[in-house]
């Protein structure tokens, strides 16, 4: 193997494909990154088993071949290379020579033998969505993914297509986070519950562009083609929870707030709460105000602040954590939180656009 | 205890003696800043008993008083309040509200009384030199300061004024760095060791401006005066090493390089050298050139810049991690290299001024 290319572009593919590589595996060859030539591209892979992504970049193929090499290291040398043409020449014993002006080094590789083919997935009615949509669909949602693995299929985001509509959902019993768009599509109802981990390196990889992405799924895959870049994830088996029966349509109690004045108050409420166990704010909906408070060994907060309220006085406790997470994800400058008892689900919605539904599970702790 | 002052000042104020707490204390009271009310100003004061800081600011006294807040939680809390005026209230039992807009916090602080006091020092012929000048002197050898404890003396940095020069010396056995300047003094010959722990936390504080600081030395403490703001620091008593033999005045080989492209091809030597058990760099300098390799059980790294060489062609070892540190702190364009076996220390300096002088043992690994 041997072939040239610029240093820009293979730094940009090795830190693409390095996403899905896990730092740390019991097997070296899966902390390296598979580079295999083909006609005048140069194919990189990187895979943890559950994820997957392939790359091409341009290059000057010399010699064909193919060679595995350990991750960090190599990414860790291109990025301190200078910005000109890299020559990479498959040795013996498969180390490999890596020339760019008055650089030599040599880096010590693997036999590609054994190194897992991603799935091969065909394209058939793919599914059509913009970079800028999923990124925000995946920002907005995956905070919510369970982190505990006693069901699995919550550690995963659903995202469902219909009728031109798109969905990604992430729950975790305590809060769901619901994100919807809408595609050119003609294909289908789908759905799928793509793993948290594999959607968080995904979404570090696109960009916020306008670009469109395919997304094909399988009965155990779902592929997302980039054009250049193909990330392949495995998804999780099993029924998502139907969500839709758990957003509460009526509300005794709405409140209109501006979102940064109450994430300045929950933040500073956040820092007292948080020196207690169970990490609580309590809210008081009274007479056009929001007071918001917090009792730990340390100290209190008591915030005010001005609200438009509609409906029945209310008083509810919150995990500030799980109230910080939204505010932080979202950027409407607006939020509408609609509630009806203090041990009922409160729904947290932008006031512009209904897209992003928030729901929170109250702590009770009054009565 | 009342007062009133701007969130500003406040917070910088806070953050400042924070410097000189110990994030974990087995003494509570030691995680706490010292709010005391004098006249009308402020004074806050921190401590870790080896470094001390106090700092006064404008504030409207309304009562007097004193009290200790536990110093994490209270820079956290006035970060995040508004730009606004913040009132200070002493409550009973050593509670202090602190009220600030809409905001209404209380925090559990402690008496003051067993507070410890800072050292009372009295500033007879102070030494006075720039912020400017300081910084760039701790700046470019606190990294030599020894980090294990064998010989205490070697973890903090000697300063030393005689006949108008100043100069800092850091040394750990292995390496040594030294930066003289010039002040405006006509106080004899003075010496103290300082805790390279302070003297980092006095870089920190100290910006880089022109104006002057006044240090005073005491048989057991040094004080920084910057005005508002003091930080008396614990000596390290004992005699330091007698820098000045150490440093050859002779070379057989001469060396100067371009800083920027030798720090690249170490930086990228290192990334091999690392992988090995002894961090090795080897050096070659014939011919115009110097040639830089690495080996480890990952690869090999071989590196040729040109150099202007004068003398004999010399093969020499380092250390990759105690070049880099010199490499990074040091800002000149060229520096020089004057060697002269390869059992023999290597003494660097920039091309342009003789202020700066590092000096690298090398590593015995030839013959």
């Amino acid at each position: 193997m041997k072939f040239t290319c610029s240093q820009n572009n293979f730094l940009e593919a090795v830190l693409t494909v390095q996403k899905a590589v896990s730092a740390r595996s019991s097997t070296p060859l899966l902390e390296g990154i598979l580079l295999e030539t083909q006609k005048d591209v140069l194919k990189l892979v990187g895979t943890n088993l559950d994820l997957g992504i392939e790359t091409y970049i341009e290059a000057d193929i010399r010699e064909e071949g193919s060679v595995v090499i350990p991750s960090r290291l190599l990414s860790e040398i291109i990025r301190k290379l200078p910005d000109a043409e890299i020559e990479v020449t498959l040795l013996g014993n498969y180390s490999v020579k890596i020339v760019c002006l008055n650089s030599l080094v040599t880096l010590q590789g693997f036999a590609p033998d054994e190194y897992p083919s991603l799935p091969d997935i065909s394209e058939s009615e793919p599914i059509e969505i913009s970079k800028m949509l999923l990124a925000k669909m995946i920002r907005e949602t995956i905070f919510a993914v369970a982190t505990d693995e006693s069901r699995p299929v919550l550690t995963g985001s659903l995202l469902e297509v219909e009728d031109g509509e798109v969905t990604m959902v992430s729950l975790d019993g305590y809060r769901l986070a619901l994100q919807k768009g809408r595609i050119e599509s003609s294909a289908g109802h789908r759905k799928v519950i793509i793993p948290g981990k594999s959607l968080g390196e995904i979404g570090r990889i696109i960009d916020g562009s306008d670009d469109n992405i395919s997304i094909t799924i399988s009965d155990r895959h779902v592929l997302f083609d980039l054009g250049y870049t193909r990330i392949i994830s495995r998804v999780l088996e099993g029924e998502f929870i139907n969500y839709r029966q758990i957003i509460p349509e009526d509300y005794r109690t709405r409140v209109k707030v501006d979102t940064k004045i109450l994430t300045s108050s929950i933040e500073r409420a956040s820092l007292i709460a948080r020196e207690g166990k169970n990490n609580l704010i309590k809210l008081n909906l009274q007479d056009q105000k929001m007071t918001i408070t917090a009792n730990s060994e340390s100290g209190q907060v008591y915030e005010e602040i001005p609200v438009l309220l509609e409906g029945k006085d209310l008083e509810i406790a919150f995990n500030a954590r799980y109230f910080m997470d939204m505010l932080k994800a979202i950027p409407d400058q607006e939020i509408c939180m609609d509630l009806t008892t203090n041990v009922s689900p409160c729904v947290i919605r932008p006031i512009k656009g209904s897209d992003y539904t928030y729901l929170l599970l109250p702590v009770r702790i009054f009565g």
